[in-house]
Order: structure tokens, then C-alpha cells, then sequence
């Protein structure tokens, strides 16, 4: 018999009570022996809950409780969830986690404690929500070098541009809509500037580099810019709007970048809509394949907590510590990387077909055009599109 | 310093053979130790392979070198494939293996023996080639009742509707094609015929239901009757026409088949064309996943083989044995799974309207017609097809 901890009672701490207590049979036997729930930390008492006498609002109760073996942490933010992560790996406890800020940020720096004192430090919660994703990418794509990685890893975002393409909403419109649903918080930020995208690209990168990437250094652009006539025109030229996060080897070296894209509409990730992500992964022996599903959400979320509980009791006396790679690489410019773009413009057809020989350009309901330009730089593309009245520009996924 | 073996040096093996080397690096890191080549088994000589001196014709050979700790089997079928498996596991060595008429067959049989032994027997690449899939299934996803997976797991059927649809050929004429581009076999049976996917889904329905089922009573059609009339009526009422596996836990208990479905264009399978694989496993917690990729192929298959390899060296003092279910098991019969059908009829509109009045029948070029049903199962839907005029009829995917 293990115990484990769950550290917060939020939407995922809940769900993760939920998940564990109603698959035990099947965890205990992925754990390769009975898993039992010690304590769960709370900030406040909860009278009604079925788990309340689990819950402490004292995490030196967890800390000091030698039965446990595994924190999960799902509290969130790179405050007492450091301080917590920390604390229980000194402690000799395995932590689990889905807080992409807290790995993003002091991932490499924990799992480096964790290797030191002989525990798991797994957090496959933190990217792509329920997706099976880092494991597959760390353990079933041990063969391959991997080149690129790329994906919708934001729900909140996704479902503004997709409300935005399937009902021409702006995204003012958009947003309330999300936020009325509960799929975008109050302040939105972190989502629709891109935040909560960059840090989980830099997880990705961490994962298919081999060295930690700071997410300050990510150029992030989030969706607050894309216009209705954007989504008109890419749909008439074929494509549709997503965020995506980017990770890749360049020839200058390994560049990562959080931006709105064009997705042609026969790519997979141009079916994933709403709140749903998705992250495909090229690697030198696979190819490429692609993993979807729910981003976020209490059940999704812990589904992949619960199941990293499971293994780090699996691994008790083998601990995993995914690679976040060690510090001090350097990403290569992102504007450097070429690529075709999308430009709406108020244009000139013949200066369009002067400087874009290549373009067949769309026009919208209003003077505005759309095309999509040869592969170029971002220097480049800027001091084209400024000659022919350029308003907004893409990059277009090849 | 651990030695591997590879069986067989057909296209996979070749492939296994150059992935393991040009990742050894990475592979031994993930393995925890060195990796090395050990023997490859072949029938005849290859006097210009640069993997000449690591050759035999002689199992015995492997068989009784103690330095080998796992075989990767890549031969097929279920001769000496199975042989070989079972002496390796008695010899005290771990098998991984892609071959999925070895494991659908005997893949139960083959892990019990592993597990009394001690040893790991993987088979990520039976299934889905190189795309992440088994792993994520049975790990990744430990904390969900699976009640549903279901995918395009034949890469020659896909390439073949994926050329009907958009070339307007005839299921002769796409056959063709495939069998010249290498994606078909000259005896293209086991492929069009749906043998190849029942077993695919044989092993996803064991993995998934905790009880092993016989491939042989997975009633299984193949698309040597999808006729091109099918494929543009079906992208009239907004469909495209998909070989699925699909193995479900339904009311009256677990059932699983392999026939042609329509699926709509929005969903993500509609977009996986070509050889591409994807599947989707619907999970008590998580909802739906989706996992897309390369089904087929030397690098994409050595990708999963020689994870594989890894893991078990990895798992050496704690070996991994998927749990293929025990026996006994009895498939629900798939016809009274009710499901929306799409309905191919020289039609009167009157009768069908008179029939089936949630029908909005599109007319093709000839005078037949098209349409979708509500749901209900498969004896119902003969009747009243039968009283239509009804040629051809496929479940909808919903």
C-alpha cells in the first residue's frame, strides 16, 4: 500500500480525487501494487466534501508523513508550488505536477533535485492537458532525433478563433462568449497574449532539444491582433487561422516561436477546433505524427495526473525524470526561419503581382486582399508588405 | 553493455537495423545502458551488407548467447515468428516484436509465457507502425475505462479510398496504383479484405476490454464493394468514406468490427488520407484522443521496434508484459450496435421519404440517391433499405 498527496483542490485537484478514487483497481495494477490517498492540502476548509478527512491545511503533514511516496502537485503558479515541489523531493517524495508555469520555469532545476535524491519527476499534465504526449514523445520516440515540434496548445484560443471562423464573431465578441462558458478567465491574458503557449513550447523544446529553453526568450505573438477578415480571407485561400506553439532545428540552430498561423484546411490540426489541442511531433525515423485531444479540463487533466502517479510507484527503484535538458543554449532568431506568409492588404493588384510574383490574390468584402507569398524571412516579408499596403501578415504552416 | 538480436531482415529489419544505429546514442540513454547489435537472423546470405558479420542463419545461435537480452522479431507470420518468440522467452530473453497476426494469434499465450519468465514482451509496432498508440494506451492512459477505440489502421486501404475520392477512380484502378507504388501486395487479400485491420483491431480490443478476442470472431468487411458512386454521394451529404476498426463497449457488453464507415469532413480522421494511420481511444476520464501517424513502413516501424528495445532493457529487473486479457471472452454481436447508416438506393424519393422521413436524400449522377438514417441496428436498416431499392449501405460514423 502507497499513499500519494494531492496538493490543491482547484478544478484539477478535484477531478484528480475523483479520477483516482473511481480507476483505483486499474492505477493500483499500473502501479504495480495498491494506491491509497493520504491527504489532500487546501487553503480552506471544505465541510461538505466527501474527502475532508483527507484534507490539511499544513503541508508539513504531507511532508513529514513517511507512508506517502508521491505528491501530486496541482496547485499552479511558481509560488508555494515551488516552494511545495521542492520541499517534498528533499523529503524523498516523487512529484507529479500539470503546472506548465512551474515546469517551464523551474522544471530543469527540480527534476535535477529529483535525480539527486532518487525520485520521479513526471508532469505530463503540463502540455496538451489529457493528451498522451511527453511520454510518448520522451519514451516512444527514443529513436528518433527529434526535428520539429509543433502544435495548438492552447483550448482557451483555439475556441475564439474557431468561434471567430464559424461564426465571423471579432474577438472581443469571441472572448465574452469563451468567458461566459468558462473556457477563458476573467483576465484573459495569459491565454490570448500567447503566455500559457509559450511556456508549454518551451516544455516541448526542453524535451527535443536537450537543453533548457528560457520561455522569455520565445518571440510569443497571441491572437488579439487576428481580424474577422483574416479568417474570410485564409478560408477563401484555402486555410484556416490557429495558434500555434513551435519548436524546430533550423539550419542556424534550434529556434522556437509562439504565433498565429495559417493551417491549410486538409491538415489534421485545421480539424481541431474548440477547445481541443493538438501537437505534432517530426522525428528522423516516424516522420511525423500528431496527438489530439482535450487541452484542459478537471477529468482530462488528472487522467494524465493520475496515471503519472501510477508511475512513479511503478518506478519507485528505477525513478523517471524526463530530460529538460541542460542550461545555456541559445535559441536561433525566429525571424530568421523562412516561411511562406499570408498578407492582407490594401493593395494594388499590379504592385501585389510586382513585388509577389508567386501570389494569387483573394480579395474580401471590403477593399482588402489576401495572398500567399514564396518562403522568405521575416525582414524580407516586412519590407515587401510594407510597399503594397500591408495590414496584417502570417506565417502559412507548409 | 547490453546485447540485442533482430529476426528477420525484410523491410522492417533492414530499417531497425540503421534506426538502432544512427540512435544508439539516445536509444542506450533511454535504455540506461549501452546498447550493441548482437546477431541478425536471415534465410540467405547478403554478401554487400555492411551488417554482413553480425549475420546468422542459425537461430541456436542467438538462442544460446547469453549476452543477448532481447529479440526484436520482424518476420511475420506465424511459423517461425512464433517459434522463435517462444524460445527466445524460454531462453530468458525479452521479444518485442511489430508482428500483429502473432500477437492478435498467439500474443496472450506469448506474454503469460513472458511474464513466468521474467521477460517484457512489447509490440508497440503491431499496431499503428510507428505512431505512439499501445503505450499511450495501456500507460498514459492506466487512470480511464476505455469504452471505445476506434481508427484507420490499414495503410493500403486508406491509400486506396484516399485515391477513389479524389481521383474518381475505381476500386480496380486505386488498387492498381498502390500495388505499382509499393503500398500493396501483389496477393492484396489480407489488406482489402479487412484480415489486416481485424487483427490490428483484435489486439486494440484486448488491450482495451481486459479479455483476449479471437481475430476470427471480429466480423470484418472489407472495401472491395465501396464503389466510386459511394465516395461522391458521400461527399455530397458531407462524408468521406473510412475503413474503420473499431472495438466498443456498448449496453449489451463488448463488441468489435471492421467494416467501411462515412466520416464526417470535420472529424479528424476525415483528414488522415494516404497510407496515414490514426486512432481514437475514448476514455472514462480523459474523453476522446486521437493518435496519428505513419502506419506502415521501414523507419516508421523500426521507431516503435526500437523504443521497444529500449524499454526492455530499461525494464530488465521489472518487465513490462502489456496485459493482453485472459480467454474466454464473447464479442456482443456488432449488428444490433445501433448506428446512423448511410443508404446507396435506386430510389423513389417518396418511398424513402415514406421510410425514412429524417432522410434528406442527394441525388448522384445516375438515378441513384443518397442518404443518412437514424440510428438503429443492422437487421432494421436490411428491411427497410431492401424496400428502397437500397445497393449499397455503410455505418456513419457519429
Amino acid at each position: 500500500m502507497i499513499k500519494y498527496a494531492i496538493l490543491g483542490f482547484g478544478v484539477v485537484g478535484g477531478g484528480l480525487a475523483e479520477v483516482m478514487a473511481d480507476q483505483s483497481e486499474k492505477l493500483s495494477a499500473a502501479a504495480g501494487q495498491p494506491l491509497a490517498l493520504g491527504h489532500i492540502l487546501v487553503r480552506h476548509d471544505y465541510p461538505d466534501s466527501p474527502w475532508r478527512s483527507y484534507m490539511t491545511q499544513d503541508f508539513s503533514v504531507i511532508e513529514n508523513d513517511p507512508e506517502v511516496a508521491v505528491v501530486a502537485e496541482v496547485i499552479g503558479g511558481v509560488g508555494a508550488a515551488y516552494d511545495y515541489s521542492r520541499r517534498a523531493i528533499l523529503a524523498g517524495k516523487s512529484v507529479v505536477s500539470s503546472n506548465k508555469q512551474l515546469v517551464a520555469v523551474h522544471g530543469a532545476e527540480l527534476a535535477a533535485l529529483a535525480r539527486e535524491h532518487g525520485v520521479s519527476y513526471l508532469f505530463e499534465g503540463s502540455v496538451g492537458g489529457g493528451i498522451p504526449l511527453l511520454r510518448p514523445l520522451c519514451r516512444c520516440l527514443s529513436a528518433n532525433r527529434i526535428d520539429e515540434v509543433y502544435g495548438i496548445v492552447n483550448g482557451t484560443t483555439n475556441y475564439i478563433l474557431t468561434a471567430m471562423d464559424a461564426q465571423g464573431q471579432d474577438f472581443a465578441q469571441a472572448l465574452k462568449k469563451a468567458q461566459e462558458l468558462g473556457y477563458a478567465e476573467a483576465d484573459p491574458t495569459a491565454d490570448v497574449e500567447g503566455i500559457d503557449a509559450c511556456r508549454k513550447t518551451a516544455i516541448l523544446a526542453d524535451l527535443s532539444f536537450g537543453w533548457n529553453v528560457d520561455p522569455d526568450a520565445i518571440p510569443t505573438t497571441g491572437i488579439t491582433k487576428v481580424a474577422p477578415a483574416d479568417l474570410e480571407l485564409a478560408r477563401a485561400l484555402g486555410y484556416t487561422v490557429k495558434l500555434l506553439g513551435r519548436a524546430a532545428r533550423t539550419e542556424n540552430g534550434c529556434c522556437a516561436f509562439v504565433e498565429p498561423h495559417l493551417v491549410p484546411l486538409g491538415h489534421i490540426l485545421a480539424s481541431v477546433n474548440g477547445v481541443m489541442n493538438a501537437c505534432a511531433v517530426r522525428g528522423s525515423a516516424v516522420g511525423e505524427v500528431v496527438f489530439c485531444g482535450p487541452g484542459a479540463g478537471a477529468h482530462p487533466t488528472a487522467s494524465a495526473v493520475a496515471a503519472d502517479i501510477a508511475d512513479a510507484v511503478r518506478h519507485m527503484a528505477d525513478p523517471m525524470v524526463p530530460d529538460l535538458g541542460r542550461p545555456g543554449g541559445k535559441l536561433a532568431p525566429a525571424e530568421e526561419l523562412p516561411s511562406p506568409w499570408y498578407v492582407r492588404a490594401e493593395a494594388d493588384p499590379e504592385a501585389v503581382k510586382a513585388l509577389f510574383p508567386e501570389a494569387e490574390p483573394v480579395y474580401g468584402t471590403s477593399r482588402e486582399c489576401g495572398f500567399i507569398t514564396r518562403p522568405m524571412p521575416r525582414r524580407e516579408l516586412e519590407t515587401l508588405a510594407a510597399a503594397v499596403g500591408g495590414r496584417a501578415f502570417w506565417r502559412v504552416l507548409a
